[in-house]
């Protein structure tokens, strides 16, 4: 079971803004595309932790860019988990073009009952989350 | 009652992209602003028609560009009702940008249930959509 | 040479809207994902057209929802080059999900200066459309 | 001359995810919108500051979420800048729905040129951002 996971992204004309370069907010769907893949290498298809009535809430997301990405560019973004228990869990992201690192970010979530409500991670996930 | 409704809209940073001008993707999001602001002159909440379980989900979309929208351009969006039963409504849309026209839209749409199957549109809504 | 290009997205948390299913102008976006693949099938980089200063700025775009798409799905689309002149060109989509047609589409499009302005397709550009 | 500017926004459709709610990333999207209303409130218009060449890329941008934000909303986005000299400046927003905060947020930035080069802040935008 690995709590890494790099997702790969081409750059879509519709993510650049007129500064010629990605929309900052459009890092934060990347983290999310590479959250989806983490979770599958977990264990689990986060769809079906929702169909479970688990959501994974967004509490905090922060990104820090250090070089622009561009129309049609070869993004990779590697997701790590940090930390977790069966309220919480956290996550490291680190983005890279051609090599280069152009942005890291963090992401804090809480675990969501449909009626946003917080719940206890089901013991069916603990394990995949590394928890006992 | 009117079937009319305009909206405005500036436009973000965020609806850009690197040729300068408004993304294509983005002139449907405002059509969905003047449809939202529609039914509201119609009669209801569109949230509230949905919170009754009766989904307005788009079955058909078009636009014709005529004219770039730039990054704080004031728009204005003006939908019509063009056509409604009890199972389908269509919208015609006017995109214009001080006073010249920039855009024409249509969107269909049919009522569906939150389980996607079509239904009938309630007898509690039909007088808002002009049907007895 | 191919006029036809099929790219592959998998739908993204963020392309969803509260109706559970994919937000409808992301299509579009999706569209232009296979259009982007198809530019290089067709012999060029569409961002090497840009910096050849000719854009390819979208006049019509049309799509008809057939069927929902779903965060996770897998989705297939298909991009056909159906006209073209040296001032114009259009192009026909067919995306599926599981082997299932979910939605069709058409853009049409004109060759743009980066000033905005119409201008002919350049000679070097030609036979990649398949024109002399 | 105010460094605090407040923009309103109502929630649209394409915002919300399959949670039923905001999708985090259009938070930022909301700052934006703020920080453009700010900047005319300090004396310029952005998009004439980009005109003359300086842009302002965000470097940093974090936002912590501490309710849900639902479709159809009213909400309220207070900016306030919080640091400026001739190469960078940050802003605060406070986030609220029906007068309850429903998230905090910061951007830092710096000043590029068009080729994306770190540039000083011109003499004529200076009394602007509060510098001599």
């Amino acid at each position: 079971m690995a709590y890494q996971h790099t997702a790969h992204v081409r750059v879509r004309y519709a993510e650049t803004d007129q500064m010629g370069v990605v929309y900052h907010a459009n890092y934060l769907v990347w983290m999310e595309v590479a959250r989806t893949g983490l979770c599958t290498e977990m264990g689990f298809r986060y769809k079906d932790m929702e169909k479970d009535k688990v959501l994974l809430a967004v509490t905090e997301a922060t990104c820090r860019y250090l070089s622009a990405a561009k129309y049609d560019d070869e993004i990779t973004v590697t997701a790590t988990m940090t930390e977790a228990n069966r309220r919480f869990c956290a996550f490291d992201y680190e983005i890279t073009c051609d090599g280069r690192k152009i942005a890291t970010g963090q992401t804090r979530h809480i675990f969501l009952s449909p009626e946003l409500r917080p719940v206890r991670l089901p013991d069916k996930y603990a394990p995949m989350f590394g928890l006992s």
